[in-house]
C-alpha cells in the first residue's frame, strides 16, 4: 500500500471503526466493548474448536487484495470445522500489524471478512490488535457446534471404508503457481477463463458447508486436506491405525487442472502434495457410499470415491499403471 | 539461544514431542491428534472467550527465559477471564517461530506453560504451529465458564459504586524498568530482595484466581488493568456512561514500589499508566464493599478501595493534594 495513504492510528479506531460491524450479528460480542465475549452454548450440542493463522509471505503473497486475505483467514478455519461436521458459530481474531494500517486496506480486510462471515454463517466474537515487526498476520480461533456425540473424528476410519473427497483437487496450488509465473498458463494450454478459475481457487477457498449434515450422517472419519492429500491421508491412516490406497486416475480434477496435467504430467506431484485444497476427505462404509454421494449431490456438492482403507499401515498412491507414485515430499510442513 | 543448539524440525515433532503433554488434562484435545478439539459445555454455565498475543520485543524482551514467556502468554489471557468472574477451562495456542526452535527453548516454553496451567487450572485444547519471519509470538484464545448470567461486564458500573483494586499496582512496570536499567535499583534505594520481587512481577503475572467467586457475588462491573489503571478505568467509565475519581494516595503499593516512588515521585505516572498490572478493577455498591473485601481476604486476596463512580463523564486521578494528576498519556496503545 502506498506510503501516502491515510492510516488508522489507535486500537480504538481500528476496533470500533472497522471490526465492530463484524460483531453485530453476535450479541455476546457486546459490540467489542468488553474484555471478553459471552457464549451460551446451544442445548444438546457440543463445541468444536480450532485455530489457524495466516501471514503475509507464508499463507498469502505480498500485494494480495485485503478482501481476499480476510476471506482466506476465515475460510481456512471454517474448513476444519466443516470437515468435523460442525456448524460454524463464532470466531476470535488476533491481528498483528507491522505498522499503523492503511484505512483502505483495513476497510478491504473488513469487507473480505464480512463476505466470508455471510457465506459461512459465522460472526466475530472478539479479538486483539497488536503492532509488531514481521509480516501482517491474522490468527483466528473458530468455534462451531455439533449435536452431542456427532463430531466426525480423524482417527476412526475402518478397514474396508471407501475414501471420498469433495470438489476437485489441485486447483488452488495450480492457481498459486500461475500467480507466481504467469507464463505457465500458456505452457499448460489454458483458456483465460480456466486460468482465472484456478487463481480464484487459490485466493478464495470455498469450504463445502453443505457437506456438514451428510458428514454427520455417513462419515466414519473425516478431515480437510489443506496440507495436501498425501500428507493428510497419511494422518488419517496413522490416527486410525490402518493403511490407505488411492488411485491418481480416480482423483477429481477441474477441466483446467486436467488440461494442465495433460500438458505437464509432472504436475501430479503438486496436485497430490501441494495442499491448499480446502476440501474434505471422508472414510465411509461401502454400503453408505451411494447414500453419502446422493445426500451431498442434493446439496450441490460433488463427491468422488478415490480409494479405500485397508488393514496395515502407510499410504499407497497409485499412478495410472497401478504403481506407487514417487513423491519427493508428502505435503506441506512449516519446518 | 546459541546457534549450535539442537533444534526441533517438523510440526509433528514440535506438537507431539513438546505440546501434547500439555493437553493430557483435557480429553477433548484428543492428544492433539485431530484437526479440532471437542468441548462439552457444563450444564448451567456460559462460556467466556478471550484472545491475547505476546510477541518478542513487544510483550517480552529478547533473551527472556522461555519458561517465563510461556507463563506470561497464558497469564495475560487468564487475567481477562478472572476479571469477568470466569473459571479458566481450556485454551488454543498458535505459535509463530522465525526458525526451527531450539529443543531446550521449546522444553522451557512447555515447562512454563505447564506451570501456568497447573496454577490457573486450565488445559491446552489445540493449536497451530507456523514458521514465519518476525518475532517469536504466541497467540492464545482462552475459554472459561461462568454460571449462566454471572459474567461480570465492563460497562455496568453504577453511580455511587466504590472502585476497588486487587493486589498492588505498578510493580510490573517498575520491574521492567529495572530489567532495562539495573542502576535504577540503587537510585531507588531498593534492597536486593525488593528489586527481585519487582522483576518477578514483570516476568510472571499472577492473576488473582481466588477473586473469581467474590467478583460474581459482589461486583457490578470489573476488568483487568493490563493497559494501565488510567486507561482501563477510562474504558470502564465510558462503557458504563459514568465518571470516575481515584486518589493516588489510596493506590495500593508494595513496599518496593513505595520506596521507589519516594525516591522518584515522577514514577507516579508510570504506576498509573504503565500497564502490565494483571490485577482486577471492580465497581461495587458501597453497602457491599466490606463484604467484598472480607470475602477476598478469606481467600488470601488483598483488595483496596481507591475511588468511586460518579455521574458525568471522564476520569479524574487526584494527586496527594486533591489536584488532577497531569499525565502525558493515558496508557498502553500499540498504535
Amino acid at each position: 500500500m502506498p506510503e501516502q495513504e491515510r492510516t488508522v492510528a489507535g486500537e480504538e479506531a481500528i476496533v470500533q471503526g472497522y471490526l465492530a460491524p463484524l460483531a453485530e450479528g453476535f450479541a455476546g460480542a457486546f459490540g467489542l466493548r468488553d474484555d471478553c465475549a459471552l457464549l451460551s452454548p446451544p442445548a444438546g450440542h457440543e463445541l468444536v474448536l480450532t485455530t489457524d493463522a495466516v501471514a503475509e509471505g507464508v499463507h498469502f503473497l505480498p500485494g494480495e487484495a485485503p478482501e481476499d486475505i480476510g476471506w482466506k483467514a476465515l475460510a481456512v478455519n471454517v474448513s476444519d470445522l466443516v470437515a468435523k461436521g460442525a456448524t460454524p458459530l463464532v470466531y476470535l481474531m488476533s491481528l498483528a500489524f507491522p505498522a499503523a494500517p492503511a484505512a483502505d486496506g483495513l476497510a478491504g480486510l473488513a469487507r473480505g471478512l464480512a463476505a466470508a462471515q455471510a457465506s459461512f454463517g459465522i460472526s466475530l466474537a472478539g479479538g486483539d490488535t497488536d503492532r509488531r515487526p514481521g509480516p501482517f498476520a491474522i490468527t483466528i480461533a473458530a468455534l462451531g457446534t455439533v449435536p452431542t456425540g456427532k463430531m466426525v473424528r480423524r482417527g476412526t476410519a475402518r478397514v474396508g471404508d471407501r475414501l471420498v473427497v469433495s470438489g476437485t483437487l489441485g486447483d488452488a496450488v495450480l492457481g498459486l503457481e500461475l500467480r507466481r509465473r504467469q507464463t505457465r498458463a500458456q505452457a499448460w494450454g489454458l483458456a483465460a477463463g480456466e486460468a482465472a478459475s484456478l487463481v480464484a481457487c487459490s485466493l478464495r477457498p470455498q469450504p463445502p458447508l453443505a457437506l456438514i449434515e451428510p458428514l454427520r450422517a455417513f462419515a466414519h472419519a473425516a478431515m480437510d486436506i489443506s496440507d495436501g492429500l498425501a500428507k493428510d491421508l497419511g494422518r488419517m491412516a496413522e490416527a486410525s491405525g490402518v493403511a490407505a490406497r488411492v488411485s491418481v486416475s480416480a482423483l477429481p480434477l477441474s477441466a483446467a487442472a486436467a488440461r494442465a496435467l495433460a500438458a505437464d504430467p509432472s504436475l501430479v506431484a503438486e496436485i497430490v502434495t501441494g495442499g491448499e485444497d480446502y476440501q474434505v476427505l471422508a472414510a465411509v462404509a461401502p454400503s453408505d457410499v451411494a447414500a453419502f454421494l446422493a445426500a451431498a449431490a442434493a446439496r450441490g456438492i460433488v463427491l468422488t470415491e478415490i480409494g479405500e482403507i485397508q488393514a496395515g499401515t502407510g499410504v499407497r498412491i497409485e499412478d495410472r499403471d497401478g504403481r506407487p507414485l514417487a513423491l519427493a515430499r508428502a505435503g506441506w510442513d512449516h519446518f
